[in-house]
């Protein structure tokens, strides 16, 4: 559930055909969005309609530098990263601890599609006061965005070692190099205190110094609170406790463990540096970017069965693990109970014929239907919130990332129209 | 090897006979500690004659407290911490995981025997300016201390899942428990998260918050790093690397892995608590505490092998595990070349007689009077070394901790004169 954001968008948006668009367009059942909310979908297209027509976003928002620009500046400091933390000089008697240190960091955390810290940066550059935008504070940004991406990286190698996952990002789990083991273990946590090595290194005489050290504590917190609670759902990875999976447990591990640290933290971070800290922007913020969250993860859930693995990178396996995914939770609300057997005999096992049955429940029950109207629904929603902000953040920021997560997968019509 | 203070004194003193007096006392072959140390040891005789004899600490410096009421004071703090952390009100939305959260803690946390912890309300004690000594302050401290102890929890319940270890201060590890398994690397990260909670909930207000934090970030990486460098000499675990194990890198596993979170952590958080920033008061201390946690470590190693499971309440399974320890490493710096194949064939196995073999192999090379030695030669530097404190720092707050730690075990003499 830690793989947010984590399934490559390539193909996606080419494999969207106009059935998918009219079955959006058409979809009328979702919750009354309200005047204002209208208003926004006109100004702000969903992303569906809108990947072909992109959005205009003004030049002052994006800065003056396009998204592989800024991914590839942003790729152009991790070396330094690396240097900052493990330079002759510090730790000089411990030279084979700083080499494995620098290995563990190349492997694990520049792999990905740093959307978070990538997210991080853009946010401040449409926060940051136009004379505050300086090359320095630009790559100030950067660094805070590779601590997101080490916060990401030590979270994911211990996730991987709890869930005994085969890969990552497409190659062997860290944990599954070099016949690491559970001795990975100590990888994390060398990962965590990474990140609090340059945050004292890069920003310790800032105003906003502890506000940065705090929030990620915080959310460090939340995380693992999340997956506590996601863990128990499962009994530790031993069997699905189906009598837990309601949709009220399944949003509150989605918000725990994967919304604040992958949309609340980088926006909130970039605040800070923006020199924000009205609690009541920083409320405004967290509520639209947990709700984004939610979504993201229910469109992970939907593409970790329905998606197509040439597309997403990644052949899913919640339902061999039992997750308590959007799926199950909707499925265990509908179903008959002569269906509920079915989960609760095939739920959470490696048997393909028992997958096929929950798949094929799933189907039955209409999920892939009803997972459209929840994605319309929830982006409207998302959308009236947007609009409603008052307190002087930038609307366009948060329809940015709208943008970003609201993609139609190629996968729903794939298997919807089957 | 993070088993550091773990072990059970009792008995201890009670089995301490004259033979083993008079071998410390003859023990001319130690390095020569010059005058100043004579004069140490005679101010400040060393644990094992002083045990019949304590050293007078003036009331001043212990408090007005006994050490057992200290303990008890100490304990009485717990649960409030355990309602801080997941108190109503803290994250209502997980009831389930703040409920498992309380049993992480309450598991963990306050079965040991609290050395650490005691020792920074200790330190405290004899550092703070006697106005400063107020029950608010006490407290304070106990919650600072209980904030080491869960870092303490934060890395056994790590380590005993790297290790496969069965048992942690006389019960199943944490790992063991509930068929938890690997799912309990997320406990760790509870435990360790909620130091960083408390340090907030009760420190933000204090001009030395920060350095408690930075304080803890830094132990944190330097205790990964050692824990690094002793998996990279066991090759995670599979098999030693005989060619590893030299003087040098013991050395180095055990100040990174052990005494800086030990030793050093406990009373530079007293410090800090009691207005010390002095650069130089930090690193005088800094140098005498890593000096006993090396000696402590060593100990350690000594009494895995040669101690009494009967007196330490544990069975050592150093040599099973391969692990990079002081007698290992003794032994292959005086092993002639057939000798160091019975090290190349047994060490790390599981094999009993294997096992036997390198005991064996010990005993033949002296390695319990090599001990012996090495206990009162370093008995006599430290002591040295506090005597030649400069700036302020109270000497008898380290021949305190020296007391606590240099008790002669019964196990050396019953091994010794077999």
């Amino acid at each position: 559930m830690l793989s947010l954001l984590r399934r490559s968008a390539k193909g996606v948006a080419e494999a969207c055909g106009p059935e998918l668009r009219r079955r959006f367009c058409a979809s009328a059942s979702v919750q009354a969005p309200g005047d204002s909310t209208l208003q926004a979908n006109r100004r702000h297209p969903r992303a569906l309609s809108t990947h072909n027509h992109p959005v205009v976003v003004p030049a002052a928002a994006t800065g003056t530098v396009t998204s592989r620009e800024e991914s590839r500046e942003f790729m152009a400091v991790f070396p330094d990263l690396v240097r900052d933390l493990t330079e002759a000089g510090r730790h000089q008697d411990v030279p084979d601890a700083t080499k494995w240190f620098a290995k563990v960091l190349q492997y694990n955390v520049p792999g990905g599609k740093k959307n978070r810290g990538l997210a991080l940066v853009f946010a401040y550059r449409m926060l940051a006061k136009p004379e505050d935008l300086t090359p320095e504070n630009i790559r100030l940004a950067q660094m805070l965005g590779w601590c997101i991406e080490m916060f990401q990286a030590f979270f994911l190698v211990m996730d991987d070692v709890m869930d005994g996952s085969e890969t990552r990002r497409g190659r062997p789990c860290w944990y599954r190099k070099n016949n690491l083991g559970v001795a990975a273990i100590n990888d994390g946590i060398l990962l965590e205190s990474g990140i609090y090595q340059l945050l004292r290194m890069h920003f310790r005489d800032k105003p906003y110094y502890v506000d940065l050290i705090e929030l990620f504590h915080d959310v460090a917190l939340k995380t693992s609170m999340g997956q506590s609670l996601d863990l128990l759902s499962c009994q530790f990875g031993r069997k699905p406790d189906l009598e837990k999976f309601s949709m009220k447990r399944y949003n509150t591990i989605v918000k725990y463990k994967t919304a604040y640290y992958s949309f609340q933290l980088p926006v909130a971070l970039a605040m800070y540096m923006a020199g924000i800290r009205d609690t009541e922007m920083h409320r405004q913020a967290k509520t639209i970017l947990l709700e984004m969250g939610q979504f993201f993860q229910v469109q992970d859930d939907y593409l970790d069965c329905f998606g197509d693995p040439e597309v997403t990178g990644k052949v899913g396996t919640d339902i061999e693990d039992g997750k308590c995914t959007w799926l199950s939770v909707v499925a265990l609300q509908r179903c008959t109970p002569e269906q509920r057997k079915i989960m609760e005999s095939c739920y959470g096992s490696k048997n393909p014929t028992d997958v096929a049955q929950v798949k094929k429940l799933y189907e039955d029950l209409g999920l892939p239907h009803t997972y459209a109207t929840y994605e319309e629904s929830s982006y409207k929603i998302i959308s009236t919130h947007i609009q409603q902000i008052s307190r002087g953040l930038p609307h366009n920021l948060f329809f940015k990332f709208m943008e970003k997560i609201y993609r139609p997968s190629s996968n729903i019509e794939i298997k919807y129209i089957k």
